[in-house]
């Protein structure tokens, strides 16, 4: 590695867009759980494709890695500098640069932040769905295949990227993707970038699937006397065919934090918040028949929210709950969780989870959007006590094992990233060695977010 | 290659399930199209995974080609052996090995056919919608990344695989995917083989994607006075949010081909075929806000087809549109185009296109899956017409460049194969390299049907 030279042309090309500067470099040391660790040698804060391209031609030539940043926000140390070298820092590709209402596509620089899209998307009647609670960038969302809130009805990040423009290792750019809906020609490689967490290519460009502003919303709350009532009522609504816009799950333990943070008063019992999007005759039939369903999953306390301010009140509670839930334990850091399973096995995966955390000495509220099988515990604790994460980590192992044995996945939405780096063999086997085959295809001097997704030497 | 050695041993290991009869070996080298060529030394018939696993084992071995062969119901010639070797052919392997109900999946073998796996799964209450008219194997329609006319609501291929095994080219056995309903874990290596066409490995098993039999379904069609009036009601259907099932378009020759072939007396004007999906009260709405957009748009013989009979009758008219077309000049072989383009350019793609054709001495009626702004012209010609020929791939290749003019691709959904190898550049650029890549990656011997897909040396 020719560190030195790299960043001496770095810091010519770059002016203040490059540093140095220790407490920045700290900055990009830390992530906002528990897993912090490895520093950049250098920060830049490109403004055009072409300056990563230059960026990465560099860093090729002088054998310096290079890892992604966005928001910050990743929750298994992604953007995580392990083996040193530059941090490209992506908030100042901030741009939406093109709307095709007809087509309902847009064109996006990956550090344009998922509220600030909307925002800006509000004129057209179109919005960008996935929502993953952070305020995280695109470029970040579509690297870690981000999902969230409204998955069950609009799919992740895998079903709304439609092309992007990608820097490669060795700083060629490539476009994936064309703007037509579909197409069969050729090894989809759109896919095999989302979800790759910047250790095959840095994004620089994303075309994005939108969707029309639903003309009627309407929401709901209701308890169920236990974890699996809940879920049955899950799986019977969809297999249904509602087209639920939502439907996400909180434990008791999660919806007492939420009343504590938020000042509600929901029934301390497992709880479903639902959300129905469409025309405003269609959702009023959704509303009811999901409210038949949930009757006879023996439901309590339901509630509609169909006015815009109980309905923003609602969402808000449960973007909260991250919040909220930490407010349980002044001080704490959380080990967020993040497992998928089989729609089928999820009463299973969930009371198996509850029982695990209430017979260790670790609070662990549990939500999840269970529409799609995934759920999150998120554990409370203090970081500087080892025996502590010792006991935190166990119980992410447990459920990690639970539901690879149920037919799941180790992670359902949050991505590798550090933390979930030892399961991967558990769950591929024999397909993470040709995930590392493809790494080393397309990045054999390893540059690209080293120490990361593939077995590691 | 040592031919002869991989040879012998299959023949020994097989036995009844190899065969170098030369009358055998002469079906698989045609295709249901113009394209025509290679053909195999030998074709064995597996009946299980393993089986597979020990043919992909000898011709690692002895560096022979492998070839995957479903129903050959293939368009751009993907299943000819152009390298010679051995062609697998998958039609003994046609199980649905399990159903999920309550998860919405099943598992099928790469031979089973999309009208078997409906018979076997009628009385689920589930079906699996991906129909691209041909009575195709659900692994060849993965490998080709297969759509149809109930993409616009279902998604294609990508959309509805949710996990392979897939059999390497050094006879590894690999399983991506699970049976959670998503995944952040590592690279989507589904993807990756859903439209590999067999130059990256072969299925052995397929996880598909169910979806509820709908409670109620309609179906209209309806006349317009042009083309531009016909897309812009598809635009305008689309933006509104009505979750069309399907939105098929056929020029006005189409509409003539198949009012000669089914008895049917249609206007002989373009028209929209549609479909809708739902609860009663659903597909009442959709129905009567669809035939208002049409309205608007200057539609005029809308006729509903309530009864399933009469929607059967109209389904079936459009089935039957590929011989209703081949009908219009007995003995003509088609040259079946099939490009896809963001759908506001959808109107100047087709008239475009329907201009060049007027403008020769060829017939080609149009037909396609507006939603996905996908269509196809089918050139009638003579194939022992040189001259005739070479107008057609003239035609073709201006729909094609057309397509890439308008941000589209030049296939939507029957893959590159044989056909459209030569427009990956002019698609891809760099990407293309990216794509020799990943296969010199999997398949450094170049032994998984050899000769397609990636730049050819």
């Amino acid at each position: 590695m020719n560190l030195d030279a790299a960043l001496t042309e770095l810091a010519h090309r770059l002016g203040p867009r490059f540093t140095r500067a220790p407490a920045s470099l700290a900055q990009y040391s830390q992530s906002e759980t528990h897993i912090s660790g490895g520093q950049p040698d250098a920060v830049v804060v490109p403004q055009t494709s072409d300056e990563v391209a230059m960026i990465a031609r560099l860093c090729a030539k002088n054998g310096v890695p290079m890892v992604g940043w966005g928001a910050g926000t990743s929750l298994e140390g992604h953007a995580l500098a392990l083996k040193g070298g530059v941090t490209i820092d992506f908030t100042q590709m901030n741009q939406l640069l093109s709307v095709y209402p007809e087509d309902m596509l847009c064109v996006v620089q990956p550090g344009i932040t998922r509220e600030a899209l909307n925002d800006a998307l509000r004129a057209t009647g179109l919005f960008f769905p996935v929502d993953p609670g952070a305020n995280a960038t695109l470029g970040g969302m579509a690297a870690t295949r981000a999902s969230g809130t409204t998955a069950v009805r609009y799919g992740t990040m895998r079903d709304n990227v439609l092309g992007l423009e990608v820097v490669l290792a060795d700083g060629r750019t490539i476009r994936t993707g064309t703007s037509a809906p579909k197409s069969s020609a050729g090894y989809d490689l759109t896919a095999l970038f989302v979800g790759s967490e910047g250790t095959l290519g840095l994004m620089t460009e994303l075309t994005l699937r939108l969707h029309g502003q639903p003309e009627a919303v309407s929401a709901a709350v209701c308890a169920f006397p236990t974890i699996t009532d809940a879920v049955d009522c899950v799986i019977a609504t969809i297999q249904s065919g509602i087209p639920m816009a939502r439907i996400e799950f909180l434990d008791a333990t999660a919806v007492e934090a939420c009343n504590a943070y938020a000042g509600t008063s929901l029934t301390v019992e497992p709880q479903l918040m639902v959300e129905f999007h469409g025309s405003p005759a269609g959702v009023q039939e959704q509303t009811e028949r999901f409210g038949e369903i949930a009757a006879e999953m023996g439901s309590s306390g339901f509630t509609f929210a169909k006015a815009t301010e109980d309905r923003a009140k609602l969402w808000r509670m449960r973007h909260n709950a991250y919040p909220a839930i930490l407010a349980l334990r002044p001080g704490a850091t959380a080990l967020v969780t993040d497992v998928c399973v089989p729609i089928s096995r999820l009463a299973e995966a969930v009371e198996g989870t509850r029982a695990d955390i209430e017979a260790s000495p670790i609070m662990g509220p549990i939500l999840g959007h269970v529409g799609d099988g995934n759920f999150h515990a998120i554990l409370l604790v203090d970081r500087n006590n080892p025996a502590e994460m010792a006991i935190a980590q166990r119980l992410s192992s447990q459920m990690i094992e639970r539901a690879l044995h149920l037919g799941g996945t180790i992670t359902g939405e949050h991505g590798i990233g550090v933390g979930k780096l030892g399961y991967m063999a558990a769950e591929h086997g024999a397909a993470w060695d040709v995930m590392g085959q493809i790494k080393r295809a397309l990045d054999p001097a390893n540059l690209m977010n080293p120490g990361k997704m593939v077995r590691q030497k």
